[in-house]
């Protein structure tokens, strides 16, 4: 089985984290037949080590970490590929991979720029 | 004319900036009448105040500020609001209003969840 983890920064306040939980729904309709969660970089739970030992239980194998940042620093350069190296090194036999992150998608930036015009336009006409 | 500033949060390192300014360029080509600039919270310049400052010096009397965050927590709820208000009171006479943030927006949720699920079936193909 196929295992998703999408991945995001994480906040003290708990509706920060309401459109992740949206994308969740959304792809897990997408997508039933994989194991889909999310996981934080910090002050959130689960983090990354325990939402890859939740998605191994459930029978996946092989898991795609997806980042839903959209700026690109040290937080992705860094701290996510120490963190999915360590993962890894904790489940032998299972591969744990990361995508590049949402804001380098030409798709995610199209949709971010159209939001921009539509809300210039709401608000004036 | 009107304003548009896209807020976003602001990282030590300076390629995190990339999709931001990419957006604008975007978006700036989509309304091309429009003065259209980029404003970060912390770590970047301008920071908002600057920003607003100069779309007025470029002629703008009405500006919109469009927050390019997925999560809807403190920074969100507490600091632009604040910022904001500051803003407006140093100048009187020109509209200086908050759009919701991009991550409540139906059309980012769906191109994200698209993203991960071409991630997902990239990954794998």
């Amino acid at each position: 089985m196929d295992g998703l983890v999408l991945f995001a920064h994480g906040s003290r306040d708990a509706r920060w984290a309401e459109p992740f939980e949206a994308v969740l729904g959304r792809v897990q309709a997408l997508v039933p037949g994989v194991a889909v969660t999310l996981a934080y970089l910090e002050r959130m739970e689960p983090d990354l080590a325990e939402a890859v030992a939740e998605l191994v239980r459930r029978g996946a194998r092989r898991i795609r970490v997806v980042p839903l940042f959209l700026g690109y620093g040290g937080h992705l350069r860094e701290d996510l590929p120490r963190l999915a190296a360590a993962v890894s090194a904790e489940h032998p036999g299972i591969v744990v991979d990361l995508a590049p992150p949402a804001g380098e998608d030409a798709r995610v930036l199209e949709a971010l720029a159209d939001y921009c015009v539509r809300e210039l336009r709401n608000a004036r006409s």
